[in-house]
């Protein structure tokens, strides 16, 4: 089996708060391909320090990947380096500069010196495309190494991994099989309650791994088979007896957890919600207090989600609930904005005004102000109105004011959700 | 100055979906302490693999600190690695027993044989006590280098840092004054374009280092005052003649980027236009298509807004642009909906309808359908309109459907803080 190593270059990644995100990605598209990730670094954008961790990279492994560094400006050192360890010398290559010359002309951009240094390539790379950027990437062979250079812009480094490198690392056989990984998402259960579940379903000895991973947007139930585990474990004088497979180990963890999973293999709640939507011809309009928006944005993150999104309100000020859903004053005296009797209103309202199957309102009290003892700050109300019915649902989240909008965005999404598993795409 | 490296144990780090978020206090931290981090890496649980990361880092610097894999479980063998690489066999360490003792009795749970195991410390080391948790962390030196343990568990490393850790770095000498950073967020210039309007601010030598990171959300520019760097070019030739202030370079590029720098020090966009708006008393509706709810929900972000946010409309059909907007059915078909003159009209029609000061409308293609030759994916309009006068800006974006929604937001936003810098606090 094929190891690699993903070296993340950028002086920010060390001291500028950031995370390197890129390699989340990279290891995931390594596993999906049977390469397991040993090792990952950080360097700054310095010449030498890059040159040490591909040299001590490439000394242990096939594959070292490195992202970021590929820029036009003089902190920019990624080709440098490489160049300076593999004793590849930097020459310009004519297609990276055409193609960089192309990407500034049509944006209506000259040339300057800074972007012609981003053709500047080692000799024998293999040129990589970039097809949503300007900065080219490429790959060289140094020893029995394959080192791969891509830009540091997420999107950009995707495309090109998918488009670009992978084929050329099938074609040198440094692919194989996937280390099997599956996922279940969860809202709803706490860590705690998770593992209550689903003990006893992993056998002690054996090659699967599970991981838990809490966020506001639930928990996440992850399952691995690895041949690593499955050798370290063999190797032991207790080794498994029979080894279950890893869909019926999904299979049981899946009903244990029940109606709380809402998606497999990383699916998003919005994807789900959609597909749901989509499936049973349905239209949909929000009307959002505290969420301020958010739920409408996650909708629409879905490409097609003009199909069933017709509209959506931020209604922030009660003047608003009442021009734009119609809330009654007397209503919102009574029992305040952040209310069932409020959200419920607020999504009948919205539902008739925009004529549409489904309407989904949220009020709460994102914070840090706007507490009280009988509702404290993350106190939320969800409501759904169809033509047939309407309810409301009352949660009570905590965190800082991001997290109550995240979580108070999933907790409505998951209430229609629910609500349309057990609706049948015939009724309306 | 004293370089460290930090290594963060965990193969849920390498393959789990999840990144190191440890490193980024420690690195701060280390930087506030006058220590610069030079290498970050990842590795699995793996006695090997940790020895060979550490005996990697403790050649280059001579602070290690490494977070992770000292728990209980048959995993957690970062013990075993620093005890093989430092040669320093593993004792049982009776007051780092007793603690764990302690503090699991107080829990009424017993002391397990795999408790017992993070009683187990090299020899001469200093036991850290963990005044959050169980684990205990210890430190120790090998060679011209000191190594440190921490739990994998943020809030009890952070702890242990404070608490035990810096006052025996402190007493070793290993600590100094602060590195100086400050930063400045640009949007609407491209990378190469900073670079061009810079060059020539800072000197070639000196102790100054410049990063520029472009994102969705524009180019943030850093400015880095370090002993390294200082060190490492004066060893240089032509080492600098006189040495600027950080903050009269600051002033330089500041001035250099112009309009483009939106804020200084880290500041968000949304909070920039919040505070123009407070400062203004001016209210504020959106009336958002491709962005979804994007914009509302970033304004909506930062707490307090509620003071100038009245409400916002996500419009995604052309019969929702009619009904919530009042945009006439003649525009749309004679411009389209996405277009300089829809814009204007929705921006016009949410500041009409909600009696707001300022209305702010975004309509465009975020793709991946939808574009035609005339107007591909990416092309958005910004409308801007309030009681004296309205305007809309074009732009071309580009990326996937998430990065134009997000790229779409800010130029919407952008639009609003230069038209807001131009009006003084007394008009409206």
């Amino acid at each position: 089996m094929t190891t690699a190593e993903i070296i993340a270059v950028g002086s920010e990644l060390l001291f500028g708060g950031r995370v390197d995100t890129n390699s989340l990605f990279l290891s995931k598209s390594l596993a999906e391909h049977g390469i397991e990730v040993r090792f990952k670094s950080v360097v700054g954008d310095d010449v030498e320090d890059i040159g040490v961790a591909v040299a001590n990279a490439a000394k242990r492994t096939k594959l070292v990947l490195i992202t970021g560094g590929l820029g036009p400006t003089v902190d920019d050192v990624t080709r440098e380096a490489v160049s300076q360890v593999t004793g590849h010398p930097l020459r310009l290559r004519p297609r990276a500069l055409e193609s960089i010359k192309t990407r500034l002309g049509s944006a209506g951009r000259p040339v300057t010196d800074s972007q012609r240094r981003q053709a500047f390539l080692p000799t024998g790379a293999i040129l990589l495309r970039n097809p949503s950027g300007i900065a080219p990437g490429f790959a060289v062979k140094w020893k029995r190494c394959r080192i791969v250079c891509l830009p540091g812009v997420s999107h950009e480094a995707r495309r090109m991994w998918t488009e670009s490198l992978l084929p050329i690392l099938r074609q040198e056989g440094l692919l194989s099989s996937a280390i099997e990984t599956r996922t279940i998402q969860t809202f709803g259960l706490l860590e705690g309650e998770i593992d209550d579940r689903l003990r006893g379903i992993i056998p002690a000895a054996s090659p699967f791994r599970l991981g838990l991973l809490a966020s506001p947007l639930g928990v996440s139930v992850s399952l691995t088979r690895s041949e690593t585990t499955e050798r370290r474990q063999v190797g032991k004088k207790n080794a498994m007896k029979s080894v279950a497979s890893l869909d019926s180990l999904m299979d049981d963890m899946i009903s244990n957890l029940g109606q709380h999973v809402f998606s497999i293999d990383g699916e998003t709640m919005e994807e789900v919600v959609g597909q749901h939507l989509r499936a049973r011809r349905f239209t949909i309009a929000l009307a959002e207090s505290c969420t301020g928006g958010l739920i409408a944005h996650r909708l629409t993150q879905v490409p097609g989600s003009s199909a069933y999104v017709d509209r959506g309100v931020v209604c922030y000020s009660n003047r608003a609930k009442i021009e734009l859903l119609g809330v009654s004053q007397a209503l919102l005296k009574r029992y305040g904005a952040v209310s069932a009797q409020v959200a419920e209103a607020m999504a009948e309202g919205i539902r008739t005004r925009s004529k549409v199957d489904v309407g989904l309102s949220v009020t709460g009290i994102a914070g840090p102000g706007g507490g009280t003892v009988q509702k404290p700050v993350g106190r939320v109300y969800v409501g759904l109105a169809t033509a047939k019915e309407s309810f409301a649902k009352k949660f009570q989240f905590h965190g800082e004011r991001a997290a109550i909008k995240l979580r108070s965005s999933q907790g409505a999404l998951d209430v229609l959700r629910r609500w349309l598993r057990h609706t049948s795409p015939e009724e309306a």
